[in-house]
């Protein structure tokens, strides 16, 4: 084995590897966390009653872990306060392109996404707890969380968040252009990818703000 | 009971009732309908081996009914394809906005979900499969299932398609401005709203593309 081999990788085994298109998975630690901290939103899936449940949610990457915000629904909190804690899937999908190909069949999406499982627990540190909200506030917005009111001993109790260690991780991407079959290249269809990303407008002030657009807001709407 | 009382609903029940922020949840098919328009991709949920899975694939409503594309992944499909189906949990967001307030506590997003709880089957009549296909290319491009070639039996027989009734659904939104506390509004920080929306990029033809780019896809871009 090669030096490069020993660059740190999560966990691959038959959880982590898809079942389809697997020459485009990896699970080398620098693949993943870039796509965790390209964004922001994530889609947390678990269990009740048997059957699935995925809401959306706010995360934080901190290390080798990451942290979610409970407020989309207290639910999946219940499970997380226990010991045993709650099984988990947290999925990080970053949408870059349409891909738009000569037969119907090719149409694809360029995409990075990464699926975490593992089991989840409450925060219940309050140091933890505080360090772990202003986390989730700079993943969204960096810089902002040293430019507002700290929480105080009661929003942080009313607020939730769960703790998963990263380690049944992989991450899945397709980029490039149009696989077409050869007789359809000629087809009079236009082809190629169209870009896609999220873009910030002009922001809108409360009426309570008597302050400039700080920097860090200035570059995300640049 | 109003007559507006009489206005289609999906089912109300514990299931569709988010635990938090009640207010926030619609049930009525057009608000439904409206959020499920508006996107392509979704977070597909389903439970194996006793564990959440969740995976970003794409989907097209028709009627009141999802046709969810099987390519990320064949797991899912193993289950959908037997006659008691698999229990999914499909979920889209759109994220509108960012919400920063003069306090951490009260950082939020503005955003619309919708979650669809129910059991998917694969489909196998092959003109549904063709059906859904178009669907699909017609959700993420209107106008673009009839401007390429369309799938041939070979290529409609490697794809895969799961149908989910909509039926345990509901949706939740978030819009508006900063929801402050009385005695943060004269802190000295910036407080407003952060517009967010996916935004198209200069499309990138294939070195096979001799035709302009059609007027469906400059609509996107403009």
């Amino acid at each position: 084995m090669s030096e490069a081999s020993s660059t740190p990788s999560y966990t691959r085994n038959d959880r982590t590897t898809p079942t389809r298109s697997k020459e485009r998975a990896a699970w080398d630690k620098a693949a993943v966390h870039a796509i965790l901290d390209a964004g922001y939103l994530c889609h947390l899936g678990f269990v009740r009653d048997g059957a699935p449940v995925v809401l959306p949610t706010l995360y934080a990457r901190v290390g080798d872990r990451l942290y979610v915000h409970g407020s989309t629904g207290s639910r999946p909190l219940r499970g997380a306060r226990d010991e045993q804690g709650l099984p988990v899937c947290v999925t990080v999908t970053h949408l870059d392109g349409l891909v738009l190909a000569k037969s119907a069949f090719h149409h694809s999406v360029n995409y990075r996404s990464v699926v975490a499982h593992g089991t989840a627990y409450q925060v219940t540190d309050p140091e933890e707890l505080r360090s772990a909200l202003d986390a989730i506030v700079e993943q969204v917005v960096p810089g902002r969380s040293a430019d507002c009111r700290p929480g105080n001993a009661k929003e942080l109790a009313a607020t939730a968040v769960i703790r998963l260690e990263l380690d049944q991780v992989s991450a899945k991407t397709r980029t490039g252009g149009v696989n077409d079959e050869e007789e359809d290249l000629d087809l009079p269809y236009w082809a190629g990818v169209l870009p896609v990303a999220p873009a910030y407008g002009n922001p809108l002030p409360s009426p309570h703000t008597a302050v400039e657009l700080p920097g860090y807001l200035k570059e995300l709407t640049c």
